[in-house]
């Protein structure tokens, strides 16, 4: 950490200054420039953190030179993470993963119909929701307890592992009972008691970027999660929320290499909520690929006219199919493979697929 | 609701896009103009909202006619609300009402100094944080329930009801028993499991705006709560998140006018975390009266430097009863009163304060 | 237009504002709802853009119906435009068009060595800064008429079309005579008396979407010049600005297929200013092109670390030269061409290149 | 300066690295912390800005120490700066000066009209557009030199002195004869040709902020003019934007105190374009007083409903002088005056107002 003081810091504050930074346990060291002294400060630079050293006079401004994150960076895990969901799936090997599924569980028939039709396509995880975040008390919340009973139930007939987003610490063991991965939702990302929550469980976590979250609070809040010890995270682009409303978000596709660079956990994108159109899902998508995203998750539905949440924004088996038969060409381009999985053969060759 | 078409419409698409909205059981009403058929809905818009109507083939867009909120608007309650804290506090009266207190409760000594500052400066209601939202899993996370016992034994002994944040839906009821207000951290405005455990308590809840939320969303976190039975509510604004960087946030002090005329419910403002810098606060607390405020919400710690959170932005007692002091005359201007309450004086009789 | 009125509106008010809009030569059509009356306005919707319709007493709010762009919008022109630049280079056809070269003109020999060095990369127009807007008036200014007379010597010796910027009214004929294309910056999108000039010259203008510029903004950019006479117009995405700072503007990769479905006009992306960052070109570039760009425009420099100017996110001939050889996989993937232009086996038939 | 390497930076690298800012003139200072290596710069930070540092290998990040503009801070020039705006006028002293008149002179009734009724409720300068920045090519473009003649005609009259937007550089000269003070639109804050052109003017500069500009960047806009000779410059506030739409931008009131904590120079407030809504001028006028603000610049019509532009913002003289009539409290609280100015008095004694 770096410390610019102020022109007129007089020797007394300076002293000060040294005295608190010292007592913190690290070192100082002066540089004297033409218009400003310079305190660097070397050692436990998280102990600094938890100082309020703006507020000591003298003091200009504050320059962090680490970053907050640790077991979420690179410098930390050299090695890219790769996450397993459930016994066949895998998200952040050289192969691509597409995770489709409908917004919310309706009932047990469409989900299972679309279960079907996007493993058809290649998809390899389900997603469906129980509990929905809705911004209307008014609007259909989700079947709750009995959505992850027909996901398990969907599971178990067509071997997807499933996906879905838990809102309350107090169901995070019922929803780790039922479901391969959990999902913190965007509006959750800095739902500390949750993230902390989800660090004690068993199940590999799908973290979404918050609407206005940066790059590095999203790595926080990942870091959040495995500082109480669940490192199985995928971390999800899924747009933030910018001045432009020609688009419910703006996909923040330079997110992807960036996050790739700071970090070892794999990197989705969720195309349907970034554009909010279901028009955008497929050029926002392939965006997603050629950046180099490990992989997507994309809500789809039978018919999407009757669907009871995010309708406008989900595709059809057949846009759905549409897409994903030109997902093998920008998967080349982005020198990534995107095939029927292995185990899709095994189950085939079961008779089960 | 009015839908608008696109040019190219078909009467078939037409016939079918009325038939989906006569179904939801409202009446159509087609308007042909020169480029476009426009489509308006009479009926309850809620149930439409529900529909996915934009996927419908041949629509354009949707124009919403009415507000998304009903509980919370001036519509709904023509008269103001006014929230009443503990015995003796309320809040969205003629009178401002200053809440102020340390960011975090740290010890029983600092809370009660600090208590018996701000009382004597003019605030009327005791902030201290027990269970802190913090970015990193790595800083002090608050006292928790410790720190709730004190801030009760210090309402005992100061008679300043108290207000403290909850984080988790399992501390819902805990904190309730201990503290006379209960606040939604901007970090939780969208967690809406925690929004309905609120709306059962009865307790007046501080509801601050998210970082990103639109003044919209911060009515319908406000609805949320209402709808599940909590009527009591008080809206913070706090500063959204903008490209600027010179402050924390950029303290949004138009939407103190605006929410006043969309509410009835009281609006208050908390310039410590809005512009996150100690020489901020009173500039932006004068102006939050100056546009119409109920209220503020300051941090104050009897030494910032030593404070375990926020001290960049909390203010000494010589600070705060320094703002504090000309505060009355923007309240004159402000056409608002800011006077020693009359519990106070009651207080003094008493020979408590 | 569709007015929505306030529930209190008086008759009175509802004749007042219907003469007001019948005057404008606009016929009007009332639908009483049961919260609402709203006011539909049938004729010429830009005449009544021009009345402050919100300050009439009784209105609540204004839903304009069609797009305030006309000759930009794809209702207008059916047949997406081609423009083209010079004798041989073209933007917008299937082809995909790339540009490149310095940020600025620096000196003959360097502008010389890269344009060469980026044609035989598959580039087909050269870019070259004569005018720099620099934030501080105390950075390099470019080295105006002497640059755009380097960059048509070069263009004779090249064969490659050349663009620059032009900031300034009276440097428009200047710099017409001298380049291909004109380029508008970002921070000049909403110059009103550069775009009116640019409208009265025959050249095509590279019109770059403002920092804080929706997309709509950008078409009524666009349209300003093409009311003003000139029609050959390239869009180019390069980042806006949001709270993200982890990039220097974030790419709205969304934007592509949003301005393709809006307008006629081709689109290009510059991946150089959207991140800041040499190390995140490449994966902007090939996002854009997954997502429908019709090209690119890319910042290249002998050597980034002597640049006069943006050095930080200029590609070196190797940087480059990498980048472009992959290109091909993604205009593939994006079912466009990406080849040697005929042109270019013209001018070695010729013994030119 | 000070340069983070990056973890794995080699000595030939560091030795690199040292040779190009030694080469630039400065001096070099390491310091070897356990993580990084940090590389302190001393000399003149000018002269490393222009370098592309973090091109060069093993660079992780920059943080500059000193601010990029000089003229313009309170470092450079320690009194604060009162702009005199023609014989009477001035922005920046004890008294707040209030700026109002028409956003577009339409006619010399409607102008004179105006002037008389702004100047008995307290205006002491006089606003008109003659040249009007509109995103749209088929909106009223302003009077131009028509309106330019109508502004010097009604000062002559009312002794008000008039400032009037100049949008082309060509047009400097003309506008400079015609008005006291100069106008830069927040779109052409970033026009450098425009800005330079106005470094050469005898006149004071009235220079608004962009819409998506840091306050780093007006400040920057600002040192522009000056580092070109001129250095009479009022900066304004008047909204940025931001995900908000309940108003049309967003009022940053934090940027008043941070202002004019960094500059010398005097700051005004725009509360009719923050809001874009006349019922938002009074409740932002007061809280920009309230922060500190040198005055306000507010739009007002003699009948907006029949205004030509941005009647929907405009307070007609009723609504102004009730705005006014309160204006003096809040100058009172903000420790300001606001009183009928000495020359209008010398006026009255002279029979002319």
């Amino acid at each position: 950490m770096i410390i610019i003081t102020r022109p007129d810091i007089t020797d007394a504050q300076l002293d000060h200054l040294r005295e608190r930074i010292e007592a913190a346990g690290l070192h100082t060291h002066l540089s004297r420039g033409e218009h400003r002294t310079i305190v660097g400060c070397i050692g436990d630079e998280a102990r600094l953190e938890e100082l309020p050293l703006r507020s000591i006079p003298g003091v200009e401004s504050i320059l962090p030179i680490l970053k907050p994150y640790k077991l979420a960076s690179r410098e930390f895990v050299v090695n890219r993470t790769v996450v397993r969901v459930g016994e066949h799936a895998s998200i952040g090997g050289h192969d691509l993963t597409i995770i489709a599924g409908p917004c919310s569980v309706e009932n047990r028939a469409m989900l299972m119909e679309t279960a079907v039709a996007v493993r058809s396509s290649g998809a390899t995880i389900l997603r469906g929701g129980a509990f929905k975040p809705r911004s209307s008390p008014y609007s259909f919340q989700g079947l709750g307890r009995e959505a992850l009973e027909l996901l398990a139930a969907v599971r178990a007939e067509t071997r997807l592992p499933v996906v879905t987003e838990v809102l309350d610490t107090r169901d995070v063991d019922l929803v780790a009972e039922h479901a391969d991965m959990l999902q913190v939702g965007a509006r959750n990302m800095q739902n500390y008691a949750l993230l902390a929550e989800l660090g004690r469980v068993q199940r590999p976590i799908l973290l979404k970027r918050g609407l206005s979250a940066t790059i590095s609070e999203l790595l926080m809040a990942a870091e959040y999660i495995m500082a109480n010890g669940n490192h199985q995270i995928v971390l999800c682009e899924r747009g933030i929320r910018t001045f432009e409303r020609a688009t419910r978000n703006t996909l923040d596709v330079s997110a992807i290499p960036v996050l790739k660079r700071e970090s070892h956990l794999p990197v989705i994108v969720d195309p349907s909520h970034a554009g909010g159109d279901a028009k955008l899902v497929a050029p926002l998508a392939y965006a997603a690929i050629a950046a180099g995203a490990d992989g997507l998750i994309v809500e789809v539905h039978p018919n999407p006219e009757d669907a009871l949440s995010d309708g406008d924004q989900s595709l059809d088996f057949k846009a759905f199919a549409s897409m994903m038969s030109r997902i093998p060409a920008f998967a080349i381009a982005a020198e990534r493979s995107f095939q029927a999985p292995s185990w899709r053969e095994a189950l085939v060759g079961a008779g089960i697929a």
